[in-house]
């Protein structure tokens, strides 16, 4: 409860917001929905970023950057694409504003534009506008780029992170020539995202089909990741999608084959944002702040000397010794020498921001040649030597990598039960947690849960189960076995 | 003139957009005044960010994200940035598409927002905005934040990279207890940029301060770094700004001194753009295309395999291996092994790419273990034995990142020119080229010869210049040395 975060037990909602605030990670911005990514917040999401973009590289994907603003008419094109969508977007009707009566400004009202412009809550219209320029011929294809970029879809129930009007993304955009290399790319970046998620988020996810309902509006199959948070909701936290060739129609984007015939192209797109951040910090955090994994983590390893007047000199020295040395080990150390703040301080100040080991230093361990280690994810403290610690701060990093991994999956597999009894799990969605169900197929059904306890159908683990499994709403026999949870 | 590139010659500004589009670095947005960076030139954007982002951490800034939307009376508040800046804008001024008659969308005139929004043509007023809430004491001084970010000013005239609605940047903002402390932050990241222009671009830069009138509105001081292109003309690449108390006045930003007193907060800006792209396609193209500094081309190596039916497995082999060790020795390598098209069009293709180092490889190369070496900076073939080429790559690029900066030098002094003659002033403007003058200091006079030959002063060279030089517009003692030119 450093620095007064509210405990996840008395308001969990509170608590998420206490720790992303007062850990430094955002803040709100000036307009209703916006967010201020700060420092320490931005420096996760550049880990993240390049993380994933090492992997889209890997896998033979280039960037490119398409334009903020969409013309209104594109929205009209793909008509599933905006029943599902684009509704709630920041739309942009003038180009100039002048000097006010007031001493201020205001808008000319003679720069209206003829058009209005949109500003992207997703780019694939642009893309593909720009896509049907680009193709020709089947040695066109496949196209693979992703873009990084912002977006606008107005909210205005903010949540830092998770619900804001305008956030950061990927958008991987991709062309092929035929259906089943383009379902294989949408699965390929469902594999990319799941084991981002459990590699370097420490993220146990659920990698599955979506139900009709829940799929991207445009899309002919969805799937995603689904994690579940601290208080046993469910995140999405990525979306891969089959575009089959709903958007080349649209766009009227076709390519010759090699047997010389015209056909439509076949797409994929597929995103992961910023939510990810609060993804971590719900995954992993606990009263005191943040549990940051390791491999995300901006600072990995903090020592904080601790010394008087007259040892204060040995201390630091021996202080920045040790955090030249690890810093040689190839690990993101900080020694935090501030002057102003007390040593206790300083311990709730890094336990609040997550960092994985904190190294306590003073004039005793200097004068026996050693320091304090202590873990982040479990209340454990040890002694090492000075001689031996840099070398092995990469073992106890990945240690704690595994262990933040390995408690997510232990409180995941606690908080998820197999159920067929409606009142049981109605119960059950109260408290919270993902619920292993039988579901008839039939979307009233789908629909009726929705109503009746918020809970959505987050995966579809099989199509089709021969275990007997029954609805869990209708009693019928299931047509699916899936996962049911109230979400993010 | 491969794939019809317009020669310099006959019109340098269809050179300059049939290479930017058929090296397929951009293209034109279905929005006017929009650009769509395509991958190739998005990879050398990623270089040169990766380039500059390395440099800000290395001198203790750190990332952080903005939001993208400014309510319209933040632009009311700094008198002179509202005066000389923040006119052409992009203006949001409803939340929400709905479904029109003819089954397409339309704005929704009941989601008309309160406060109009404007889009950031730069951040100042957002960024200050929040750093009232940030800064309170010297403790929390200095903040040294930069921002990642894309950036709309309405432009009508396009030229891709150069002037388009929609750029991506970076812009800088910090805020320091005392104005030496934020001059010297200007000034350090002016010499961050001119290191970068000169060693990752291979382009040579007067790194000087502005004229009144050439200053950022709201501005104390602005330095910019200026570089002379195929044309003579100059192109502002990178700005540094000073902004004394301005921003923190006009957005009440004050924190308490050691002393204890209250005083406003001091603050730079500084900013280099996508328009960078632009300057090394201008500052190194030739008639046969781009011409990349090794250090920021995403192809630094591409070697072209040359064979017929009988050799094809033995080249293709050679070359597989080749390419190989060329990676091995940490260098961007690409192998063409394209069937589609003859290693003549793929010569004229990565010469219009402007990769440095070709490779051509046939199998009588192969047979004696050797393959052909082409510059790309210089008319220069040379044969190397397959066993020591990869290790020779890396100082062949050396040596042509220094040729390229070399011949951009040495243009720039062929077409400098000391004039104090009004007469040769004219003559030579109409020419192109930088002329180093004297200046009376009188904004009028700088009026006059911007509005007789369109040059602006770029850089002052030195203030109370003891030399007796005149003023090349009025005869009169000149004030300042100066350097004119015709600017993008």
């Amino acid at each position: 409860m450093s620095k007064g975060v509210t405990p996840r037990s008395e308001d969990y909602a509170r608590w998420y917001t206490d720790v992303v605030r007062k850990a430094e990670l955002a803040d709100y911005g000036p307009v209703k929905g916006t967010m201020v990514i700060r420092p320490y917040g931005y420096a996760i999401w550049e880990l993240l970023r390049e993380a994933f973009d090492q992997r889209f590289k890997a896998t033979g994907h280039v960037n490119a950057y398409f334009p903020l603003l969409i013309p209104r008419s594109y929205f009209s094109r793909e008509a599933d694409h905006v029943k599902g969508f684009a509704k709630e977007c920041a739309v942009v009707t003038h180009s100039r504003l002048r000097a006010a009566a007031d001493g201020g400004v205001e808008v000319d009202p003679e720069s209206k534009l003829e058009e209005d412009l949109v500003i992207r809550p997703t780019s694939e219209t642009v893309i593909w506008a720009m896509y049907k320029q680009w193709i020709n011929s089947y040695r066109d294809l496949p196209i693979l780029i992703n873009q990084w970029a912002n977006i606008v879809r107005w909210e205005m129930r903010t949540r830092l992170f998770l619900r804001t009007s305008e956030f950061l993304w990927q958008e991987g955009h991709t062309a092929h020539a035929t259906a089943t290399e383009a379902r294989e790319e949408a699965l390929r970046m469902l594999d990319v995202y799941k084991e981002v998620a459990e590699t370097e988020m420490a993220l146990p996810v659920i990698a599955s089909p979506k139900t009709e309902a829940e799929k991207f509006a445009g899309a002919v199959e969805t799937w995603s990741i689904e994690a579940m948070m601290g208080d046993g909701r469910a995140l999405q936290a990525g979306t891969s999608h089959f575009l089959g060739q709903n958007f080349a129609r649209a766009f009227d984007v076709t390519f010759r084959t090699e047997a010389n015939e015209e056909e439509f192209v076949w797409a994929t797109s597929w995103g992961v944002s910023t939510r990810l951040v609060g993804a971590v910090v719900m995954a992993h955090g606990d009263d005191k702040g943040l549990r940051l994994p390791p491999r995300i983590a901006p600072v990995q390893v903090v020592i904080v000397p601790i010394y008087k007047d007259e040892s204060k000199t040995t201390v630091l020295e021996s202080a920045g010794k040790l955090s030249a040395d690890i810093e040689q080990v190839g690990v993101r150390v900080k020694l935090d020498d501030r002057e102003t703040v007390t040593p206790g301080y300083k311990f709730n100040d890094w336990e609040l921001k997550g960092v994985p080991l904190r190294v306590e230093i003073g004039p005793r361990d200097v004068a026996a040649g050693q320091a304090v280690v202590v873990r982040r994810d479990v209340d454990q403290k040890q002694t090492l030597p000075l001689e031996t610690l840099p070398a092995a701060v990469p073992n106890l990093l990945e240690e704690i990598q595994a262990s933040l991994y390995r408690q997510a999956e232990e409180f995941r597999t606690l908080n998820t039960r197999q159920l067929d009894d409606w009142k049981e799990f109605k119960d059950f969605m109260v408290k919270g947690g993902f619920a292993v169900c039988g579901w008839d197929g039939d979307p009233a059904t789908e629909t009726a849960i929705k109503e009746e306890t918020k809970a959505t159908i987050r995966s579809i683990l099989h199509e089709e189960d021969p275990s007997g499994l029954t609805c869990v709403y209708t009693g019928k026999p299931a047509r699916f076995k899936v996962v049911l949870a109230r979400a993010y």
